[in-house]
């Protein structure tokens, strides 16, 4: 039992700490994957994070990079740390099972895109995470790190709950409505959901072409830059990505910003029906910002938002669900079931014109995002409910995934029950590293407060 | 009227004589305009060609260009050249009513992106030229210059109407359907649909935004280049066009092919009711070019390519059309009014689903075009149909428009009642240049047989 403190100290790291180590050659991947799969051993028969692991694969890979590495040649940003995988993420002749039975025993031929590039940076996959059915609302097996009597959030449930749980340090997810950023506050880790088109889908479950927005787990904005650089790039076979030189995400993120950032806090469409313990936290954090944040009132179009975003989902589902449906109805959950009839309902002149109003809508954020470094709500409407039978209420995510925008929680709230609770931070269309180091400097700020 | 032939003379020479003597100091733009002003007086009041025109504002552009020219400095690649433009297309202070009613008295406050280029580019607004209702079915007033009682083709009759009066050398239409290159081929002139994307369409009456598609009208294939080369660029405002390089058509099209082109013979769908001396004339047209063509079929799937593209038209125009319907769908045609109301109850899933097959039918013709410079097929089933009650039949140009690659037809069969038809070619997406040369190349070829 003497290497027991080493290991949890090794766990205690934050993934850019660890990369530098194992670029100093101070640590070894084998060293590193064996203290995590150890924290796995001890944690997953509870939190059920996992949709697929196998330890003996991780070891593979580990050794494969430690191999490489004694080499000489340059080794990737990710070299050895490892990486978490929602299961709608295809893995080559690894199983990729969508949350459905429908797809059980499913095993892709090709990777993700993504999954190329985690490959290329020398990342070890960990395992595939547990998501809900088809990334959508009926949950899976996983229960919250903080009290397995509450939900994790969804979609992204497992790889949310891997990262709380301290069984890997960063894992990647999606977003159609609120499945980054729901779990990751509820399960007290940052979350980071970035602007639509900066991390390329091809290989990866499709819900909406106009939504799904790949975004990461990890525990401090820094790492999820360190991730989100790795995975982002032009792809030809996804036509929301672009040519456009990629962003610096982590350089930015490390530096200080120019001057004290400014932060515009709203009460956005379902804020009178949040927990009063979370408006005030956070009414609380803006009068503790001072001169450095401001109250400001979304026109009431807003209102209409999550409906519009609703039926871009529900259309785009019924569209790309239709082999689900086909294949077999019965299968699927009712709440799955019900949102692929309202959407196959839905008129293409309705669902046109929700895509123009997500113009407008963005728009409407062109005044706010002019006068701050970001805007300020609620993660979620509370802390994880009780229960395992819901996900949670999306409420204050859906917006920022229909408009494009990026967002990020950090966990720098606590409920009276004792459960994390997120602040969420949205920027502008490719705001995405000026979020970040805006992000890092609130973790700071807050830290500083405590202190 | 000494000057008479002399006028006639200047007339029949086509855009690239005529700009090669304007920058040569040949001719002068006042001369030019004069001429065709001319032409205009004698021809208009039977062929109705325009929906607004003004002498005055031509004579002065003209004297504003030589003007220009006297100073010395560069002139732009139309210098002094005539243009008509469909009256779909804004122009500032220029009525632009779209053949509706409920557009009556419309005055653009800014140019079309492409009224911009052609002002740009030394261009003389010759006039407005009469468009169906909206750019759909409903005749416009315009009669076919070769005979009053047939159709010239819609729905940019006017502009297809102009160039084969000799009104004016070059004209500038647009596409959904088949409203570029029916109209050419009804009027014996040479009419091009570029690939989607090349030309930008901010300002131009929005049918379709998957369809919908600028295209020009002309005597030669190098004419249409030429005014296409002005008209092509990137568009932040339209999402079509991108920032890629654009073809130097002209340049293209004026080179002789390096090998002999080979021409891939179809018969689309549609051909079985096809006019006999359409099916027969094109029959000969193959035999007559011998080991340069070659008969290939296009896979069952493709019948279903008319009823994906009308699908596709109808859900957007109930979309943007949404806007007449509200304001006076009394005042629409019924045909326009049908489409509006069969478009809105087009679901989404279909809708989408009509998107996609879009790439499966593109992919098919992939291997086609691998084998072949062009795909030949008639541009309508038969030569303009008696009766101004109806433009004709696209069923030959819609799936072109539907899969966005570049078609162009020229005047080369002549019906048994003296009416001109049109031979149409198709390349692959982006191929426009080598179309065009391969069309100029089939002209030559074809004037060679007749000598």
């Amino acid at each position: 039992m003497a290497g027991k403190p080493k290991t949890d100290a090794l766990l205690d790291l934050d993934a850019c700490t660890l990369r530098d180590r194992i670029a100093s050659g101070a640590l070894r991947a084998v060293q590193l994957a064996e203290a995590y799969l150890e924290r796995v051993k001890e944690r997953e028969p509870q939190v059920q994070a996992f949709a697929w692991h196998d330890p003996e694969f991780v070891m593979h890979q580990a050794r494969e990079l430690d191999r490489f590495r004694a080499t000489g040649r340059a080794i990737g940003p990710l070299h050895g740390i490892p990486v978490a995988l929602k299961d709608v993420i295809d893995t080559v002749r690894i199983p990729t099972e969508n949350g459905t039975v429908l797809d059980q025993g499913r095993i892709p031929v090709t990777d993700a895109f993504v999954v190329a590039q985690l490959k290329k940076a020398g990342a070890i996959i960990m395992g595939k995470t547990v998501t809900t059915e088809l990334a959508f609302l009926s949950p899976g097996k996983t229960v919250n790190p903080h009290d397995p009597a509450h939900t994790p959030g969804g979609s992204s449930s497992g790889s949310a709950a891997a990262v709380a749980a301290g069984m890997v340090p960063l894992a990647v997810g999606t977003q159609t409505g609120g499945s980054v950023i729901r779990p990751a506050a509820f399960c007290g880790v940052t979350g980071f959901k970035p602007s639509f088109g900066l991390i390329p889908r091809t290989g990866v479950l499709m819900q909406s072409h106009t939504l799904d927005t790949l975004g990461v787990f990890a525990r401090t904005p820094a790492d999820a830059a360190l991730l989100a650089d790795a995975l982002a790039g032009y792809d030809a076979l996804d036509k929301a990505t672009s040519m456009d030189p990629h962003p610096r995400l982590l350089d930015t993120t490390l530096t200080e910003p120019p001057v004290k950032p400014t932060l515009a806090f709203v009460r956005p469409p379902g804020w009178a029906d949040a927990e009063p313990q979370t408006r005030a936290a956070i009414e609380e954090l803006a009068e503790a910002l001072g001169e450095q944040a401001f109250w400001v009132d979304l026109p009431p179009a807003f209102n209409e938002a999550a409906a519009l975003r609703e039926r871009i989902n529900f259309a785009e589902m019924a569209k790309y669900y239709y082999r689900y449906a086909r294949q077999g109805l019965d299968k699927l959950a009712p709440v799955t079931r019900e949102a692929i009839e309202k959407g196959s309902a839905i008129t293409a002149r309705d669902y046109l014109a929700a895509l123009d109003w997500r113009e407008v809508l963005h728009a409407g954020l062109g005044e706010i995002f002019e006068r701050c470094d970001a805007i300020v709500t609620p993660a979620a409407p509370g802390p994880a409910p009780e229960g395992l039978g819901s996900t949670g209420n999306a409420i204050f995510n859906g917006l920022w995934t229909y408009v494009g925008t990026p967002s990020v929680t950090v966990p720098l709230l606590q409920a009276e029950n004792g459960l994390p609770m997120g602040v969420q931070l949205c920027g502008p269309r490719s705001g995405d590293a000026r979020l970040l180091r805006t992000a890092r400097w609130l973790v700071g700020w807050a830290a500083q407060q405590d202190a």
